[in-house]
């Protein structure tokens, strides 16, 4: 293991337990039915990376804030991702998520739904409970237009024939579903140091473009992951039949015979070990993983120059190991 | 037709005109996916009394704030309550409101999820958006808990055997479903116009007892409504088996004979007229239904003796000619 990986991990997983104790504790303090809190929390602390809030802490400190005063906005951002990941899993039908089953699956639909409406209330009143009037209404701006962006994306994500038609299409929902809201992390730090609007928009530019390099390097990962790292079967986004990235730069420029051969495949979820090697020697043959890994890596690198025009410091250097793990990430 | 209740139907009517232009024009210019836009205005702009929208207008009204200062706050409300709409549509899985087809019927129920979330993010953008930074913040924590209190509610109405077992479980899940939004939007105006908390008490207090005793008034009507003026089979909530004040009272007090002749009827959708005339009878001899309107009047009297705390004025009137209004409704 690298020595950079090391040390964020090291950090990451210290953070978690801050922010899991934070957690625990605020769900212990809702006053509500025994059955909205379960389902409410259920997902929440069955696990997660902690990515958000932690963007969120680390941009702060940047600035000098320390972690116990942006924790609040850090539990609220996991909140609301945590929030659109409940309904998301209605919405796909999932059964797993994190390890453990669906909040929908264990607790029934009607309650997965109020649970995550549950979630969303309480991002925004943990904002307004922590933060002086000004700094909180500008986090609920933040917040509230990342949500609005997120139902865009996912609603672009449900209707795939209709909104997703080229890469650029799906550039643009991968921003809306996952960027905007690790970018809304990103800014948030910012927001309550107080900082001024060049440094808000370096935030914005590195949370924006990591966020996408992130979602890029999963769908690279989902075509060509080892198994026995990422835990999932060896193409498991093409027997699932997943549109991403990958699937749609090779659309674009297969010939009419490989495109046939590539969809004998795609989408079968009982297709060979020796078909998916298939698909994976079509798309190489296209450079289409060459090219996704370009994309992700300028991204990469236009994430750290925005992040370069902070103060050098430890926190700093922290968003600088999480991007690059990010893109070198093999699970 | 009572000359109170012409000037009170005026007045809403033409707030309601001047609200939907509000929310038409917000809708025509957001910038998201057009199927998101159409699932997510579908029912806000299918009609509605705009009930709370016109409390919290009239509330800032009395002290001095003008219409259009009020009303991104008042649309804002009544998107909170679409929202909470939309959801609980899927949840009891119900076709119709307010005369059209429900959202998660036209437009699928992935769909109505995010179009639900949609608008519940944009209440708060409008919040911040259209007030000072002290202001926004408030009003955000009004909203925020009075949503935390709708999922608790709308909780218990899931899982009625578990918590509502007699009148005040149901009374508490009144407050917490209808009650506490109409609480939010009186004291939402108040917030806007920056009145000190004793004033702000007495809008919470109006709200509340006058939200509460717009559902007890409902509850009354789902039995013994006029089928001619509430557009409802007579016995509608009888023959759907929905255990309202009504059905809880009654159930407190019969005895085993009386309450084995109700339960041959309570639930049936096939139920006969006679049927529910020999259940209204069985009420009536317990008393239920003035027990109920009992119950309504003083609450109906506490949340007018709040309201006349507060400056006498024409819009304080209006708030007198609704509560009025909403314990003589007969629809």
């Amino acid at each position: 293991m690298n020595s950079y990986r090391e040390k964020l991990m090291d950090e990451m997983s210290r953070f978690r337990g801050v922010l899991n104790s934070y957690l625990s504790s605020l769900r212990d303090n809702l006053g509500g039915p025994e059955d909205l809190i379960k389902a409410s929390f259920h997902l929440v602390l069955s696990g997660g990376k902690r990515v958000r809030p932690f963007i969120l802490t680390k941009s702060a400190e940047i600035f000098g804030v320390s972690e116990d005063v942006s924790l609040p906005a850090a539990a609220s951002i996991e909140l609301l991702h945590n929030f659109t990941l409940i309904h998301d899993d209605i919405m796909d039908r999932d059964e797993f998520r994190r390890g453990v089953k669906t909040t929908h699956v264990l607790f029934g639909e009607p309650l997965a739904i109020v649970a995550g409406d549950y979630l969303f209330s309480i991002v925004f009143k943990l904002l307004v409970d922590n933060y002086s009037e000004d700094v909180a209404s500008r986090l609920v701006k933040v917040f509230a237009e990342a949500s609005m962006l997120i139902c865009s994306g996912q609603t672009m994500d449900v209707l795939p024939s209709k909104y997703i038609n080229d890469s650029d299409d799906y550039m643009e929902m991968v921003y809306q579903k996952t960027g905007a809201l690790i970018e809304a992390s990103a800014l948030a730090g910012g927001v309550i140091a107080n900082v001024d609007s060049e440094y808000l928009d370096s935030l914005r530019v590195f949370g924006r473009k990591i966020g996408v390099a992130f979602q890029i390097a999963d769908d690279i990962l989902g075509v060509i992951g080892d198994p026995r790292v990422t835990g999932k079967p060896v193409g498991n986004d093409i027997r699932n039949g997943k549109r991403t990235l990958i699937v749609l730069l090779a659309e674009s420029r297969m010939d009419a015979a490989d495109k046939r051969l590539f969809h004998s495949v795609f989408g079968r979820m009982d297709a060979a070990d020796e078909d998916i090697s298939m698909v994976v020697d079509l798309f190489n043959k296209y450079k289409v993983f060459d090219d996704a890994r370009n994309l992700m890596n300028r991204l990469y690198r236009e994430a750290l120059d925005a992040l370069r025009t902070l103060p050098s410091c430890r926190a700093r250097e922290y968003l600088e190991y999480l991007g690059k793990y990010i893109i070198e990430r093999e699970k």
